[in-house]
């Protein structure tokens, strides 16, 4: 069927250095200094797409209030399991908690109550949570707009909003909405339909530990 | 800070039906039939991009290969957690394994004896699950390489291939390799360096559950 010997790379670490040379080869990333340029570095690496740079917002300090929100033990709260198992442990400090309630009987119940999503109650049933963390949404535009409420209604802030959920109905919107009702919290966005689970543990992982690979 | 009630759809079920129509009003999905086309509505649902459909190639028996693996009881061997944790458990028959490889310790020690990624090793630690079973790969594209080096040297091969690796070194190659030296395996295809976790478990979803929806 196919050549007994395959010709291609499979030393990881070189993987990721071709991968980032090309990434920088190809993609403008003029617009992200410093640490915002190592979180354009992962979002293209997860993707596969380099023109995600053109849906990419992030305020001059994500990197920094994220990095600092890590350092004092903040916990990171994901809306789906898939962005938690994307985030690489190894790059955080021990202590860190990887938080994701969408599967608990609890968020199964106040959506009930709520009549919204899992995903949405989900990120209620951390309010306690909440403030100081990292929120990574990487699937749900009803988790990022509950979080938008909760914060209407006067919940303090996370340290920093990692907002990339996907689809058709709501993500752009919601994307929208933080930036402009919102935009005073340090956040990355992947604006528009475009998002997803790789990209929003992508964006915790450059934060975390930049370009360094775990293999 | 933001309005105090917004405005957005909060039914999951609501949501799914609203996703899927704006997919079938903006995708031409005329060249996927019956049971193809459900596959490609939930990958365009999964990444936000209907012009993923020119990047996808199936085999005319693709879902029913796959459905028939999973009625007979066929594992699931993802590359990664992800697309582990991205498949819908309540769509599958209660006995399906789904298997991930990627973190184990003969991984490791595999990985470092055959001087690959621990990916790659991980899909060789199952060689005696692969035979009549799905394969889901989101992530690696050395897993994919390897599985084909696998067959190349006499394996008996999955029920079905799901290859939707990701990124700059090796995704694309190891796609075309598949449907070049591999194709009479019945296969999901997403060509080029577009991919990753959340197609490959759509791709997964739709088989085991058409557009059924799971909230």
């Amino acid at each position: 069927m196919v050549e007994a010997a395959m010709d291609y790379i499979r030393d990881p670490q070189e993987i990721y250095r071709e991968s980032f040379a090309t990434i920088r080869r190809e993609a403008d990333l003029s617009g992200f200094p410093g640490g915002l340029g190592e979180i354009a570095v992962r979002v293209i690496h997860a993707c596969g797409m380099v023109d995600i740079v053109d849906d990419l917002v992030m305020t001059p300090d994500a990197a920094e209030a994220g990095r600092a929100a890590l350092d004092n033990g903040c916990a990171i709260i994901c809306d789906v399991e898939m962005v938690r198992h994307g985030i690489m442990r190894r790059l955080l400090p021990n202590e860190t908690e990887l938080l994701c309630n969408v599967g608990s009987e609890a968020a199964a119940q106040l959506a009930f109550e709520r009549e919204t999503t899992r995903s949405a109650a989900a990120i209620e049933s951390l309010s306690d949570r909440l403030p100081g963390s990292i929120v990574a949404i990487g699937n749900a535009p009803t988790a990022l707009f509950h979080l938008l409420e909760l914060l209407d209604r006067g919940l303090s802030p996370p340290a920093l909003i990692v907002a990339a959920p996907v689809g058709f109905v709501g993500a752009a919107e919601s994307k929208e909405s933080l930036i402009a009702d919102a935009g005073a919290i340090p956040h990355v966005v992947v604006r528009g339909r475009r998002g997803g689970s790789a990209m929003a543990a992508s964006i915790v992982n450059a934060i975390a530990g930049g370009l360094k690979t775990c293999t």
